[in-house]
This record gives C-alpha cells, structure tokens and sequence, in this order.
C-alpha cells in the first residue's frame, strides 16, 4: 500500500494566504477573495498577496508571499496567471506553507509548455515537501466548515452540508452532484484536484476514507493517473467501510476522445477500469444522476440480511409497472409478514389488495394520516428494508397533502423511504419532498437503477445465473405434461405427419424385429441412427432408447436388442410399436431448436433457438405469432445472440440459413394448417448443414389436443 | 385482418346525452356535466338525463333516455351505478344511439357478478349494434377538440394538444403521460377503455391509424384481450406509417400479480408479448417516461438515412460523458462535414475542440447569439440527424440566457434539437425551455434510451452481433504484434519457466528427431500432442504445427516428419528448435483461457474466459489488477456468465473449480514474480477436468520484455 499524506491541513485550513487577490469586481482574484471573507464562515488567518495592491476590501495586501508577516501558514490560494505560479509556490515552499491550491488554468492542458511547468512544480514538490493541488483546478470547498477555497461565484448558493465526500477531476460536473444533493444529506467536503500534478483522486479518496466526518465517498473520475494510487485508496476506503461509487467518464470511444481533449490524463481500458473497481469494492454508475442518488442511498443505514424492498402506492397500473421494473432488476421483493398484513387490512379500504406491491387504493389519498401509518407498518415490518414510493401524477392540493404524509413517516424512520415523482409537473408536493431532503426520483427505471446498489447481490449478473441454473422449468412448455403427453405422437408418426405437410425428416422406417432393422438400414445406407418408438415414451433418451452412429449389421442387430431390453426394465407399462431406423446426420452440422406451442393471448406462437448451451444457459431464442412471413424467419435468426454461428465462427463454414429460414416458414404453415388441434411441436435438434446442405428435424414431438 | 369499426361519431360527435347526470356538487355526474358544458368546447347538442331533476344548471333534464326528444344521437355517456347501467343501454339501444361510454364502476373488477353483468352488455352489443367504450373506465378526451367526455376533475388541466395518439386501459396512468407533454407537440386523443367489455386497445388504435390528425400512437397496456384484433391494429398502424409505441405494464412476475387484481385480463407471457410487437414494428418501452418521450420523438421527422447524433455542449466533462452514453447504446455518432467544420472553427474559441461531441467552452454561455449560430451549423450538416444538447448545470440568469438560444434554434429547425437538463435544479431555464415545447430530458441515460428508437438498426443487439465479427481485433492484447514477438518465449521454454513457478504443465520434452519424439511418447504414455517448438512461431495450429491424439509409436512418427514439412513450406525462415511431445489430455475437459497483460493504468491485468465461442461471441470474460487474492479468483469465475458451464449442465459433472482457483492464484504470483519484464502471457487453452483432476494450461505464450 502506498502510504498518503494527512491532508487535515489542507481541507480544514486555520491559516491561508491568497495569492492573487483583487478588488476588481468581476475577476477570479475577486471572486476568491469574496469566496473566503465574505461567504464563508471562516475564522482563521487570512492574508493577501498582490504586488499592485495596498488593501483589498479592507484588508491589507502584501507585495508577495515572502512579505506575508506570519509562519506556519496551512494553505496557499493561488491564483495568478501562469507563469508566475512557480516563482509563487517557490516562496511558499520557503516560507514553511505545507499547502498550495493551485487554481490558474494554462498547464498541461495547452501543450508542452504547460506540460513542462507541472514538471517543475511537481520537482519543487519532491524538493521542499509542500504539497500542491491543482492546477487548472475549481479550487477545494468544505461545506462541513461551510469553507469556499474557490473562485466559483455559484459557491455561496451551494451550502448544504453532509456525509457525502465528493472526489472529482475537472470541476464541471461536480456542480451538478452538489446542485442534486442541495438538500438532505449532502456533500461535506468537495475535492476537485484539476490537472493533478502532485495531490490528486487517490489522496482525496484515502481523506475521505479516514475523515469521520465522511460515511460515503462519491468519485467523478475522467482518467486514471496512478492506478497502485488509487487501487490502495479504494482498499483503504473498503477497510474503514465507506462504500465508494465512481462514476467512469471516457468509457466508450468516442468518450475517450472527448475526454482526452478535455484533461491530460490516461484513459485507460473500460473493461479493466470496472474490473479493478469492483475488485477493490467500489460501485460503478453510469450516469450523473445516478451518482448522486447511489452516494445518497449509500449513505444510509443498508437494508438488513434478508430483507427487501416494499412498493407503496395508490394506483394499481402504478403498483404493476413498479413490481415490474425492480422485478426485471432482480431487486428481492419483500412478503409482508402476517401481522403486518392484518393490520394493514384493518387500515385499508375492504377492496385494496393487501400485497406487496401494495396498492392502497386512491381513497387513502385524502386521508393523509392513513398514508403515514401504512408507510409505518410497513417500515417496522423486519422483512422490509426499505419503501419504494411511486407517485404517478401532480394532483396539486391533494398530492402536497400526500407527500406531508409520506414526510412525516419518513422523519421518524430509520429505512429509507424512497419517493418517485413520475409527472413532468414538479408541483407542491414535489417541492416539499425535495426541500425535505427526500429528493424524489424522477422516475422509477432511475429509482430501482440506484436501490439495486442497496442489494449487491441483485445484480443482473447473479439473475442470469440463477435463471441459467434452472433452465428446465422456464422451458416447460417444451416438455409436455404428463397429463397432455397422452396425446402426444410417437416420433415416427409425428415425423410422418412433418413429412406430408412437406418438412423433410431423416429417411427410415420402423422396424418390428432385429432383421428389419438391418434391412431398413441397409437401404438408408450406414452410419444409422436407432430410437424406440412409443406414445409413452416423449423422453427417449432418458428411458434408454436411442443409439446413434451404429456402422454395420452387427451394430444395428445388438442396438436392436439393447434398446428393448433397457426401455422394458426402464419402462415396463409403454406400448412398444418398434424401432425406428434413421439415416445418421454427419456431425459438424449446427444444432438448432424449432418449437411451437400455444400462448394465451396470441395462439400459436412459433421459437428458435440455437440448441443445447444457447438455450439452455443464455435463453437465447426467439418468438413469433403464427404464421410468420419470410421478413419474420429471417429477423427472428437475426436477434439470436449466437448468429453469428451460423454465419460461422472460427474459420467455420456458413450454415445453409436460407435452408433454416424456409424450415421456419414450412413449419408455420404446418402448425398453421393444423389449427387448433395443434397443442405443441418440437424439433429438437434441427441439423443444420453447410451452405447448401439443407436443415432437416432430427427428433420430432407432436402434440395433438384429443378434444379436437 | 379482423374489421374495425369507424368510430368517427363516437371521438367526435356532435350529439351526446348524459345518463346519470347531476347537479350535487362533487359528484361524478356534476363533474361530467361541468366537463362536457363547461370546460369544453362543444357547440353540438347535449341532452341530460336524471329522472329526479328537472334541469341542471340552466340545460333540462330527462327522466330516461327514452323521453329524450332527440334521435341520432351519437354518444350516450353513462355515469349511473352498476345495477342501472344495462337497462339504460337497452334504451340507447332502442333509441338508435350509436355508442356508449360507461365510465361506472363496479364490474368485472369487483367479481363473478359483475362479470355477468358485463356479459349482458356485449350480449346487448351484439343484438342491436350498438358498441360499448368501458365500463369502469375515466371516459374518453378529444383534446384536439378540446371535449372532456369524463368527469375527472383534471381534465380542464391537461389541455395541451398535438399530434400524438393515446391509448389505455386503466386511466390513472395515462394522466401522467398528459401531464408529461404539457407543452409542444401533446396528446391529441386519449381513449382508456377500462374493462374493454366491447370495444378496446385494437379498435382505438386502428382508429388512431386512420385518423389524419394522429402521426404516432402511444399505447399503455396492462393485458393483451384479444391477440389477433391486436395484430390486427398494430399491422394497420404499420401499413399507414403511424409508429406504435408500447408500455406492457405485466411483464415481470410481480408485474402480473399486480396488474391481475387490478383488471381483468390476460397477462400473457412477457416474452411472446415482446416478440409480437416486434414482430409488427411496435417500438416497446420500459417505463413511462421512455413512453411519452419516445412518442415525441417519433411524432418529430425521422433522421435521414445516415445522418447520425450529434452532441453539443459547453463542458467538456459533460460532452465526454454524453458520448459515453450514446455510443454505449450504440447510437451512431456523426462526424461533421469539412464546411461545418471550418464554419465551426470560426465560430468557436480558438482553443475549442472541433469534434463530435462539440464542447463549444464555457466561453460561449454569455453570447446567446453564438449558441444558436453554432446550433444552425450542426443542424444544418447533413450527416447530423438529431442533436443533443446536455445542460450540465444550473447558473440561474446564464442558462436561463441559454435555453433561450436553443430554443430560438429549434424553432427555425426541421430536425430535433433535444436538450437535457442534467441539474436537479429546475431553473429559468428549464422552464423556459419546457414551456417552448422543447421537454428536455432530465437525465443523459434517459436521453440516449428515448434516442435509440431513432435509429432502430442501433439496437443492442445489433451491436453485440457486429462486436462478435470481430473478436480478434478486440482482443487484440492476447495477440502479440510482429515486433513484440521477438520477445515470445517458445511453448516449451515458457512451460518450463511456468513449471519451475510450479504451475503443472503436461508432462513432455522436445525432440530432436522422430525416434526422440516415440521414447518421449512412450515416456509419458499414449496418446499424445506433438506441436512445433520455436519462438518465431506463437501462431501453431496456423502454421501447420499440431498433430493431436497420437495413439502409437507409428503416428508420432509420421506425425514428426509431417509437422517439419508443413511448417518449413509454411514458415521456411523460422529458427525450428524440434517438436514438444506432450502427454494428450482426455476429451470433455472444459476449456478456459487465462491471460496477463499489462494496462496502462493499473500495471498487470488477469484475465479469466471460458474458452472457445463464450469468448469470442459473448466477450464473456473476467479481469482483475495483480496481485489477486482467492476471494478474487472465486469471485472473477462467478462472475463469468457461463460460470454454470463449470457448474455442470445437462447432467454433467462439475468441474474441477478449485483446482482452477489455485491456478489462478499461482498465475497471479507468477506473473508479479516477473514484474515489469512480463509483457504478456496467454494459457489458451486450459484443461480442466472434472472435480479432483484438476486444471493444466496446454498451451502457453509468454512473452518478455526483452528491455529487461
């Protein structure tokens, strides 16, 4: 771990001097002066530093830092232009100053000049032991101490103080988190270290880490300079448990490109950056907004183990569409426990539905004494760790009352209790939750985008596995109950059916005894393909009755046999009709899954899939109501995540797509002309051949409804 | 294609009586009365109808619809309770009234009961032809027409119209979408059809396809009724060029629980209902926000083809970030033509960077006039499809002074100039802005999500598809360059080396002659791998120097000859050091690749992928900096998404996990035992057996630095 110096000093000064000051209105020297004296609540030593000047608002000014009649000065505020900077922060290192902020753009962000004049303060840095932040820099602001170091004119509307350190680069944007944070729980301390020639991001970030006045650290970073630097901070952070969010500028290309022009700092791979972030603990957003609200949310007590998220509201197509979205997020929706369901159902009208989501109905609206005890039920329920609640729409009057009622159950909560203001009309109520510091989300995709922060194990990451690991029950409109399977068709009268509708099946018959068997091989031609054939038995290799690849007589004679023998002692009670002898497909050939089954709303409906892993782990098929146009068997291929299979990977050769494409089409008429007798069909696997090759159903299950 | 009827008299007609109308203060029938006489601009015929008033509020009034002396009527809009509202629709029936709208309550949502009565109804519809909107539903709005047929007390509110299209089925939320396009280009006709016990979602949008004044239509829905009607109005929506943009309320399994209590129909399966609006070029949405502003957007001229975004601000920070988003999202980013460049440059600052994303410096937020000549310029290239202009932050007067720019910009502009008001500070500015009708966004994320449906060919998938026909480019690191490869270690000295770090490598030696090449054979037993051995040949298999699977001592011979002979044709200028004869690992391993390379940044970086396609398609991999610790190593191949390939899948026993964990943590001490003389170093692949038999790189680059 590299080791970092105490920056005490530096952000909580009781002595500075500004170097630059000026009592022309309108200019940074001004600016800053204005800053220290009159908008901050600073008591300490000021002194300022400007050879044309005899006093400045009525201070005394001095012709330069050696002149300043005082030692073991904190910090220097300088601000001169830039050529003068160095000679500057030569008589500060002199005069014993352990802090410089250096705020004069034209360094290493013009060219090589200024490039060179970092160089030489970093040197001087090195030589004497003062330590600098900047250039080109806002300056640094401890809202805690309400302490603007800052020529920033927006600083004195910016006051609102919190848990939240904010680390930033440039400047810019980190107005925009202290304008989000503007009330509640805000930013404590602003570190925004420009150009970084000597302090910088890792420094802010191990402050932040140790400064007890800071419970999160928010990091807007555009490049990273010295990453042992900052992989220590962050683990620094991560030991004295203060969660960081980062927000990653430059990820993309074309944000590294804007990024490299705005900052001379490296950009560095995306894809390592978040690793690394994750790795030490940190929490990457994607947005600005984002950040603000994750800090926030960060900032509060987390939600118990076992404990998750409650939907409040007073409209049902609300309650939906939130259920929805934290659904899809994979955020755990908490159950009420019994005690808190019966009290809520003595609270509530008789017809609201006492679930989570919980829609209380629009009767509860008037009555803002009801919001607030059900929003406390809800809290002191040990399922529940924290409240989303959506509130749809400005009702003027009537929605300010509500938002009173959801104010008041959250001051005496520990939980978060977290407002979505979804109308574009930021009215009262709005208003009056903001001010109250409880900063409404602007809509419920940001809401649940922040609150899946609050539930790291929810991350889609985990879904997606989690769904990979259960792959059959999501597929089980595929595997026929046992119920319907009385009506399913063996595989070779099923297979017959394919092969009158026009559906080219692998050519062979079913054999009653070992000869036939033979003989049916012998003119399909070897290698051939075995399987049983029964009504009973839709899970063939499962009851122990396919052999593949048999080469010869012998083969096809004791495959005969093996294959009775296991499925009687398999499955005693099936109706045997034979054996069925297949031409075998080469292998190397691409397997795909075509099935059709019934949706409720749309009848037939019409999937593909690539086969085996695709389907199986990354749900990777696609629909079509029935029946289907060319332009859909074509686009339905397309959306498939492995297409570019298909087309080959590898060195491998394209499959025969265009002979997919018009399997699909045939497949549709099929299933269309059967209409609804038709409960399902599977064609699993299709082999698909190279280009010109043809795509032909290898395993059929067709499913015919008996009532029709 | 199913037949709608014209529901020309019932959107707009010019005769209605009000059943259940009222003069009680409060009550849904005074509202309804007050809407429809009062807030409205309706100066067709109006009967009221309520057998205990002789007149309300100076119209008379009707004891049955009966006694109304009126016939063609158009509309009749029915506000009694439940029990009465079947014998008042057979006397509209009887009367000849050509629809009803009820708005009461107390039907299918409440039971079996209601059911029945709603039953009735369409049973009455069908006999005598007259169609039924409702019940159990707010009404319907003609906001181009300025007619309140509802008695929600918002409606004398929400009076801003346009050319957008609204349909719903519960009302509540639908408000929101009224309120969100407040100002601008709004809802032009609002059809929420409650129960849709007759008429619903299809026949409002075939009508809405058909109406001239409708361009885009904007549909939220909670249950798909009737699957068919719906394909039927949304390909009629297609062929007339009306885009459809949809909100599913229901799609996850909380969703539907909430959406089933709250109305009365099929949830369908979320994925089917997706694959079906695609399938008739519906744009589905997420949330409600992305609903009304996506509608906008495509109610605006699409770009032309090839015409891209372009990003226009005035910090740096923020045009990096905004970049960031769109080209995530895969948005394409203009490049701006030679003369906008210049004129651009003349323009601008001298220091200001002339590029995509454009940040014209903050120097320009005090000179209005620039900001809209800046913004003239980029419309007016043809490569520029829409802009976005990010507004970082509020200044108060200043940006106020902005907005006024751009909108002075819009107004004289055919293609969208779209702002994003990224404060939480809801200033002048974007008030401003917001009341010109320009409805910023208020989060770039937000942005880019209503953006993308622009460009349709940018969806993610096609960018994940494009992504995945190149994987060599983008993992280019695992590739030394021509020079670099100088410095590679030959397979058989980078095993050693690997081997003495005690890595388990396949047992093996390289042999000079084919009679070497059988006794290392013999050595480690049959069958083995042969591969060439020489350091100008990192690329083997591509050179012709494989043979894998060798069974005997025949094989290993002829193996040896064959391998110099293809090489020495293929590569006659390399160094040739013999032949690796390694012990051949069992078929079924799973394999994975492990590689070390080294960021700018962050110094060495591991990386973790199961090999083969999850690699190259899926850019299925892990990274962490180095040195790792074992939670890293747990926690980077949990993180993979076919982490359940290792699992075991499809019966299949898990892999040796552990063993690969230990690998890991070996490779992470190598390669920070090597320090700053490691370039790079690739195991691809690596076996790994199942539980117990470990895991074995059999093939290894290593490449240093030869500077070290």
């Amino acid at each position: 771990m590299t080791g970092f110096s105490d920056l005490t000093r530096l952000v909580a000064p009781r002595s500075m001097v500004i170097v630059g000051a000026s009592a022309r209105e309108g200019s940074q020297g001004r600016r800053l002066v204005d800053n220290v004296l009159v908008h901050s609540g600073f008591d300490g030593e000021v002194y300022l530093v400007n050879p044309g000047s005899k006093e400045i608002l009525g201070h005394p000014c001095y012709p330069s830092v050696a002149d300043v009649p005082a030692s073991g000065i904190d910090v220097a505020l300088v601000i001169v232009s830039a050529v003068h900077v160095l000679p500057a922060l030569e008589q500060c290192a002199a005069k014993g100053i352990a802090f410089a902020i250096v705020m004069s753009a034209g360094f290493a962000e013009t060219g090589d000049e200024g490039r060179h004049m970092e160089q030489a303060i970093a040197a001087l840095c090195r030589r004497t032991g003062l330590r600098v932040y900047g250039p080109n820099c806002p300056g640094l602001v401890n809202l805690r101490l309400g302490l603007g170091m800052t020529f920033s004119p927006a600083f004195k509307d910016d006051l609102n103080s919190g848990a939240i350190g904010l680390a930033t680069q440039g400047g810019g944007l980190g107005r925009t988190v202290l304008q989000a944070l503007s009330f509640g729980d805000g930013v404590g301390l602003w570190c925004s270290g420009g150009n970084e020639c000597d302090l910088g991001l890792p420094d802010f970030i191990a402050h932040m880490a140790v400064d007890p006045h800071i419970r999160v650290i928010a990091v807007l970073m555009e490049g990273v300079k010295d990453g042992d630097r900052l992989r220590s901070a962050l683990a620094l952070a991560r030991a004295n448990d203060k969660p960081v969010v980062i927000l990653k500028v430059g990820r993309s290309e074309q944000g590294v490109k804007a990024a490299q022009s705005h900052t001379a700092s490296i950009a560095g791979s995306a894809r390592v950056n978040s690793a690394v972030f994750r790795q030490h603990g940190a929490v990457e957003v994607q947005d600005l907004d984002e950040l603000s609200a994750v800090a926030r949310l960060l900032a509060a007590p987390r939600p118990a183990a076992g404990a998750g998220l409650a939907i409040v509201t007073f409209s049902g197509g609300t309650a939906a569409l939130a259920a929805d979205i934290a659904g899809a997020a994979g955020l755990p929706i908490a159950s009420f426990s019994p005690s808190t369901s019966a009290a809520l159902r003595e609270l509530l009208p008789a017809f609201a539905n006492i679930a989570n989501p919980l829609d209380t109905t629009a009767d509860i609206i008037r009555e803002p004494a009801l919001v607030t005890r059900c929003l406390r039920l809800v809290c002191d329920d040990p399922n529940v760790g924290a409240v989303m609640f959506p509130i749809p729409m400005d009702y003027a009057g009537i929605t300010a009352t509500m938002a009173g009622a959801i104010i008041e159950a959250a001051s005496a909560q520990a939980k978060p209790i977290v407002p979505v203001w979804m109308s574009r009309r930021m009215g009262e109520g709005f208003k009056a939750m903001e001010e109250a510091g409880l900063l409404p989300f602007l809509s419920l995709t940001d809401c649940v985008a922040a609150l899946r922060h609050l539930w790291p194990a929810a991350a889609p990451a985990a879904t997606a596995s989690a769904e990979a690991k259960a792959p059959a029950a999501a597929d089980a409109h595929h595997a026929p109950s046992g119920e319907a399977s009385s009506a399913a068709l063996s595989e070779s009268d099923g297979k017959a059916l394919l092969r009158k509708a026009g559906i080219a099946v692998p050519e062979g018959g079913v054999a009653g005894n070992d000869s036939q068997a033979v003989e049916l091989a012998k003119a399909v031609g070897f290698p051939v393909a075995m399987k049983i054939v029964s009504a009973q038995i839709p899970h063939k290799t499962e009851a122990g009755g396919v052999r593949l690849n048999l080469a010869d007589e012998q083969a096809v004679r004791s495959a005969y046999q093996s294959i009775l023998d296991t499925v009687s002692q398999r499955q005693p009670d099936a109706v045997i009709d034979g054996v069925l002898v297949e031409k075998m497909f080469p292998a190397g050939g691409r397997e795909i899954l075509i099935g059709v089954h019934r949706d409720d709303a749309f009848g037939l409906v019409l999937t593909v899939g690539l086969g085996g892993i695709f389907v199986e782990m990354l749900k990777d098929v696609a629909h079509r109501a029935l029946p289907i146009k060319p332009q859909d068997a074509s686009e339905m291929l397309r959306e498939l995540k492995g297409y570019a299979l298909l087309e080959g990977v590898r060195g491998q050769a394209p499959a025969d797509i265009a002979a997919l494409e018009d399997l699909l089409l045939r497949v549709s008429r099929f299933a269309t002309a059967q209409g609804p007798r038709l409960r399902e069909l599977d064609l699993n696997p299709v082999w698909v051949g190279r280009d010109g090759e043809g795509a032909v159903p290898l395993d059929a299950l067709v499913v015919l409804d008996p009532a029709h």
